[in-house]
């Protein structure tokens, strides 16, 4: 299978193609889906977030499917559930805000909702299944500012002030982490993916401190392929590769070509198209999906993605053009009299 | 003068130390001038303006000043000013929507009053003053969406779908760049830095063909050194130093040693600490820049300072820790007996 192959940097088709939050709401199914639930009962239900897993994968033919979940589950676990609320996001009544919170974090209750999803996909589809979580990092700034922020002020004022007992939540994290990605591959997950989808506030030492530690107990203890996609990372290149994920994902602010100069060929790349582009023109869609294709070439250990999730008000076309054009990109390269 | 000498990778010394907005409002002086004028008194008012500059430079001895404006003064200068409005930022009425809004853009009134403040400054300080312009792209964003924005969606959505009538907006701003950026020579600035801003907003292909030529150009055409600072570039290094700027100014999400191994040696390099350690203790402060100091021990091109802006909340003794914290790194430097 191309994604399981191109993983293992052994590729020799054409690359892979699967989108972060390819079940999402750019699609009219998805949201035909949720204006009957919402968006806690569809990840809670197996049946639903078995259905909205497929979703993408019937509509334009993904090369890898993704367990519809949320990073957010890991709380919910140790007894601090997140609310949806529209047009906010993920809220938490009562944060974390002092070390004594964290005695309240202890397994409370159980995520087997995701392995039921994804029991209830694997018989249903011929490509590899994605599993994932938040790394440790991500979710404890979301329990500190009880959801999104723009600077994670908290957070960060917690991991300058007391390192100590921001270590005491990470490790929490980390091992609630680890029982969950082992959960989703007991259930069937091919691959895991990591998501420190806010490493870009941390400088240099807070990385080497707070998040590569943790992210490597993780890829060390769990029993299957990982991809670490950790955002805003890629001025620290060095020290992901010495994480020995199996694949990287990249965000689009780099060039990949670039990057895969400095990053030994076991490793696979994963990205990186701007998930902007697909606001354009098809004719642009398809020049920028081009670009990429082609500088990375015959690379078997390549994966086409785009460099965040898909934004909600994209076109369902755009994403059509995407993945032909990468498709397509198999007869160009297989036909090359060279 | 340490910090030209830095400039010109022939520093042999401790290296220089500034910050990024450091006449700004984490320092009381500021505070009660703000009390009393509002913004764009402050960056109107050559008095003004001038005093404004001078109080990090009194208040911590900095290496080097830069003059108190702001990136907006261009679209002041075309016609276009913003407002500047309490806990919200900087606000356009009537942003640009359509290319018919470019013929609007004309020069209209005059930026002297920056050359008067720089004109007032030199002769009461005996370090360099660096005067400033925000990137052609940057700039286009805040004219389009009318301030600040979160995803610059309308920016992107006009460069996709246009590119034409985007470029001939770049190329305005870049003519009213370059022109203001040899005003403020002329008086008196002895190197000017470029703040491409939203640089992290943009793709590798974007960065190509919306950023580069048009710093390209101002690099060209302007009579002093440049230090060019795009957040969220590192990612595209090389293409970095094909611009050939004077020096590269690091944000914080990279780790400084790892970069200066892939710059030459005759290019500058500026940063990076992340702007939220003044939050930690100040052992932290000085264990964070000891650190970078080290990783960067007797580079003669590199310059001191933050990854980004200095935050509105940090306490100016947090400031005073670190620049004796860089000061002070000349005793351990130079007494060392290797």
């Amino acid at each position: 299978m191309l994604f399981l192959d191109a993983i293992h940097c052994q590729n020799h088709s054409r690359p892979p193609v699967w989108i972060m939050r390819q079940a999402g709401r750019y699609m009219p199914e998805y949201r035909q889906i949720r204006s009957q639930y919402n968006f806690q009962e569809m990840i809670h239900k197996p049946e639903l977030a078995a259905e909205v897993t497929l979703l993408p994968i019937h509509a334009f033919d993904m090369d890898a499917a993704i367990i519809f979940s949320d990073i957010l589950t890991i709380p919910e676990s140790l007894g601090r559930p997140f609310q949806f609320k529209e047009g906010i996001g993920p809220v938490l009544e009562n944060p974390l805000t002092s070390p004594q919170d964290l005695d309240s974090l202890t397994p409370t209750t159980s995520l087997d909702f995701v392995a039921e999803a994804i029991k209830l996909v694997k018989p249903q589809i011929s490509v590899p299944l994605i599993g994932f979580c938040g790394a440790p990092f991500t979710v404890a700034s979301y329990l500190i500012e009880g959801g999104s922020s723009r600077d994670l002020k908290k957070t960060k004022q917690w991991l300058l002030r007391d390192p100590a007992s921001f270590h005491q939540l990470l490790d929490i994290l980390t091992q609630a982490t680890i029982k969950h990605l082992q959960l989703q591959i007991s259930a069937g997950a091919d691959v895991v993916q990591i998501f420190e989808s806010w490493a870009n506030h941390l400088g240099y030492s807070q990385l080497q401190e707070f998040c590569f530690p943790y992210i490597n107990r993780i890829i060390s203890q769990v029993d299957a392929p990982v991809i670490f996609f950790g955002r805003g990372t890629v001025g620290v290149l060095e020290d992901l590769i010495q994480l020995k994920p199996h694949a990287i994902g990249l965000d689009w602010a780099c060039d990949i070509t670039q990057i895969r100069k400095n990053v030994p060929t076991n490793i696979a790349l994963q990205g990186n198209l701007d998930p902007q582009v697909l606001y354009a023109p098809h004719d642009t869609i398809r020049r920028e999906c081009q670009r990429i294709l082609s500088g990375m070439e015959g690379d078997p250990g390549f994966i086409f993605n785009l460099g965040h999730g898909i934004l909600p008000d994209i076109s369902p076309d755009a994403v059509k053009v995407l993945v032909e054009t990468v498709k397509e990109f198999q007869c160009a390269h297989e036909s090359s009299p060279f």
